[in-house]
């Protein structure tokens, strides 16, 4: 079962995002578009071969602990072999370190593909991508050579600790110590918590990235520094040897995810726990930030497949599902019409259709930008991308997490009672993007970052330029007859947003508690004009598809669809904002 | 742990809605207020005692079939019984059968709190409960005798078989036959769907209320009849006797509500099912529609109890946890706060507690409609009672179906990873709530009802009664400086709520299409009213409570919550409705 669009994705890779305009760059001068859709074919061969097939089992038959070891079913460690045969453990670096350099852009519409198949076995690439992509940046030559070096050949994977049991979002109080070894090493004590990929059989060694703390060091975040916590110790050869005292503490047994393990670690039970120390001392945390953007993305477009697969499968339902008649020819004698006909049927696949579009549209937005700083020798340019990208990734991580859940919970609607068995996949849909909301960040967590950093960021440049560049995107719909009334709703809405900016700043100031209480509205409302705007460039470049009218007609009703029905709500949202509504705000403990 | 709160209940039943009224009356002169203490007593009793305790395991594990026998959890045995014996079974029928006739309004508060401790095993006896009360009015004496008795008695369980797999939401498609024997009785021939509590050990017998059409009646839903089709056919002293030719075709293996089995069945596979007509031929559904009202309460209390369930645990997590600090007291050497001391923790709790009150408040009212019509002496009382009940049927079973479903997102949030695991019910609470929009009608069907029969029912004198009551308590929370406020917001809403219906009315005339392609918005506009309705009734109570002063104060802030953040989004709804928004009805197939 085909779980995504070819034809939309290649729109929105090669029309929305204009994807060549990266593959013209120097440094991607080993790619053009023949490579990349070659690229787009391996992903779709191993998420219809290997990632699709096993996902319902997978989700079934949860990761268990037999004899101290993980075991999951047997089909996995193929499905992960594939995905290292196929390429893309080693996309996601550079070439001088054997990786093949994919642009982020490139990255995210494959595993786009792969996430509408099997969204938790992209985990245990991704991880390994990320924390890589970490020491690429800030390792010592022989800790790449050492650890990097296979994680990109695909024989270790990684993983990123930062929870603790008594620290989840505040990470300023985890307890975990590194105390120096006479080498030079560390001796890493402490409990883990919420470690996606912790343990496991797939890899033949696991690289913790630990964050942990030097004792002495400053209190809070700015004595937090960064490790690397081997699950065996390299021998003479490098290769893995005798364990290192880090033990899988447990399993979580969660509600969707399951195909990827997370763990309870604890490092050091017995005091043999050993560490490598990245880059300098206390600076952990601004290492993990440097690759908090581009995992924030890899959120939200994760959240984003998972939408898509759901309106593909709901969508299919619809189209062959006979039930019921018009409301105007019930006489019993006709047949029955497919379910698609009726008009709420039509809205419930609509609202999906209108979310998943301009999510990932921004998505590849995002991952545009990353790929310019990357990539561009005008270095205005970069910081502009660099400055765009701070805005935008509090929303691109959190909206799809939001809206695509709701997505789900609408598609499994259409299926009704089937949608609600194991039969069909969105109820598992449903149950992996409730996870989307909470990792990387919780959506209020995000919230605070959006108004209480972002929104004022560099004196409100940043504010400044996202706002341009709607406008510039809106006096583009002007000049279109048929996007005219939509450039108007949105020049409205933008105007106010621009209102609500101003007056929140302001109370931030005065009374930081009151004006972060409405933090989280302030960012749903700045994700539905940055949806809108997407829904522009969308339906703008549909100016270039020719061949397929009703693939047309197709985007430009889902632009009107959120313009009429989404969009709309800013203007009560910012009401409410303007108002500094406070019932919350006011609320106290002993009222509940 | 407890899964609900006492004190609340306590108030919503005496306080907001009036039980005392319904005491008085002389169907129940054999209770008081004491003796509806101890039957509340009994059921937290058998909520703390067998329900609550074996929740989890029931989900974890869920009905399979072991030798063509259905198998459920070893506890699940010994919990029906004790729901048995704590007289919950009797306790939905007339004394003159053995019944203990509690008004619908005790039952529904008992069974809210059996809802928030285990939802899925309350089904099992409210199945029976509702069939049997369609056999009490419809049944013959010899049916009766055969079939209800054992019943109320606990001996026999039963179901209602109305879908089949190709006819689900449409009634008139589907194809069980029954066909006349000589001796009277019919033989069953067909496949039903989804049906709830279809095959178990549990009872000594199961008796089937079959929808079935008799060959040669009229085509659709005037061609249905009703039947009683046990799974064990009685003996001459009316015990189960030899197999009917019932049999399970299979298990649905569903998202939630895993407690209670949900079956594929076959009747007369091998040509040796027989069927005893209920009533007269082709009167099969409206004997079901007799009974459809009080299940539609039930799966709306069912709803809001889970949404006080998650609402409960969540804020016992919000209270214990501590984490992070607040926006003006950042320094890591002070100490975490309880994550309720964040605003947007308090959002989340207050959104839910502002669910759940005027849900469970429109529950109890409902059910007090049905006490009405049952034991008044006044006709007048009870033609308003059915037709207000008519009018708030949708309302209440589909508005908590689905914002308490939203609560229990909120709920899940609260906890962040914690509540994505099943270390906490509240994963559990969310995937039994998703059931609540699909089944007894989806959320559109209800939608279809409200605006296409239910607004312009007996000329709209069903509407306008409801606007009366509505108006009736806006005039008295205007007379209290605390609510005058909120009274004008509601009042306001209500008068474009009357606009909006006339609209829609009549362009349901001309264009019955267009018109009804709204209709669920239609019908969350009016929730919502309803719902700010519900909570004007609460707050005007707490009048009468001299107690407990933050109680009193967290019910207006809950009731400001909802005005403020809820009700507001009524203005931008009924700007949808009068311009009738026509993007998913204009939508056509080729363009998704």
């Amino acid at each position: 079962m085909l779980t995504f669009d070819r034809e939309d994705l290649l729109f929105q890779l090669f029309k929305v995002a204009n994807v060549d305009d990266i593959l013209a760059a120097e440094r991607y001068a080993h790619l053009d578009e023949t490579t990349v859709h070659g690229i787009l074919d391996a992903a779709e061969q191993l998420a219809v071969d290997f990632f699709e097939p096993i996902a319902r089992k997978a989700d079934e038959e949860e990761p268990t602990i037999v004899d101290g070891k993980v075991q999951l079913i047997p089909e996995a460690q193929g499905a992960i072999d594939a995905y290292i045969e196929s390429g893309f453990m080693a996309a996601g670096f550079e070439q001088d370190i054997d990786g093949s350099d994919l642009p982020e852009t490139v990255m995210q519409a494959a595993f786009f593909i792969l996430a509408t198949a099997n969204v938790a076995y992209t985990g245990y690439g991704l991880l390994t991508t990320a924390a890589g992509r970490l020491l690429a940046k800030f390792a010592s030559d022989e800790q790449k050579k050492d650890y990097l070096l296979p994680m990109v050949a695909g024989r270790f994977f990684a993983t990123m600790c930062l929870s603790e049991p008594h620290a989840g979002s505040s990470l300023a109080d985890i307890r975990t110590t590194a105390t120096p070894n006479d080498d030079g090493s560390y001796a890493i004590s402490g409990n883990k918590m919420w470690i996606s990929s912790g343990d496991h059989e797939l890899s033949e060694n696991i690289v913790h990235l630990v964050m942990a703390k030097i004792p002495g060091g400053p209190a809070g975040v700015k004595g937090i520094s960064l490790f690397i916590v081997p699950k065996y110790r390299l021998d003479a050869d490098g290769n893995p040897g005798e364990t290192n005292d880090v033990t899988l503490a447990g399993l979580n047994h969660k509600m969707g995810y399951r195909g990827i393990t997370n763990c309870a670690m604890n490092f050091g039970d017995n005091g043999q726990c050993i560490g490598y120390l990245v880059g300098q001392e206390h600076k952990g945390l601004s290492y993990m930030f440097h690759m908090m953007n581009e995992a924030r993305i890899f959120v939200g477009v994760g959240a984003t497949a998972l939408g898509q697969a759901g309106y593909q499968a709901s969508l299919n339902y619809a189209r062959e599902r006979p039930q019921g008649r018009h409301p105007d020819a019930k006489g019993a004698d006709s047949n029955q019409v497919a379910i698609i006909e009726h008009a709420d049927i039509r809205r419930l696949l609509l609202a999906q259709k209108a979310a998943v579009e301009p999510a990932f549209a921004l998505g590849l937005y995002c991952a545009k930008l990353v790929d310019i700083t990357r990539s561009s020798d005008d270095q205005s340019k970069i910081d502009e991308a660099n400055l765009l990208l701070e805005m935008l990734t509090p929303i691109t991580k959190s909206w799809p997490s939001e809206f695509c859940l709701e997505s789900n919970k609408h598609a499994l609607q259409v299926l009704g009672g089937a949608g609600y068995t194991r039969d069909y996949p969105i109820e598992r849909y449903y149950r992996d993007n409730r996870l989307n909301p909470i990792h990387e960040g919780t959506h209020g967590i995000q919230g605070l970052d959006f108004l209480g950093r972002k929104s004022r960021m560099l004196d409100g440049t940043g504010l400044q330029l996202l706002i341009e560049k709607i406008k510039a995107s809106i006096d583009l719909a002007k000049q279109t007859d048929a996007s005219k009334e939509m450039a108007g709703q949105l020049e409205t809405a933008l105007t106010t947003f621009e209102a609500v900016s101003s007056h929140l700043i302001k109370q931030l100031e005065k009374d930081p508690r009151a004006a972060l209480a409405n933090a989280t509205l302030y960012l749903d409302l700045g994700g539905h004009i940055v949806m809108a705007w997407m829904h522009f460039r969308i339906v703008i470049a549909t100016a270039t598809v020719s061949s397929n009218e009703d693939f047309v007609k197709g985007k430009w009703q889902s632009a009107r669809y959120f313009f009429n029905r989404e969009l709309v709500r800013s203007k009560q949202w910012s009401e409410t904002l303007l108002a500094s509504e406070s019932s919350a705000h006011d609320m106290q403990d002993s009222w509940f």
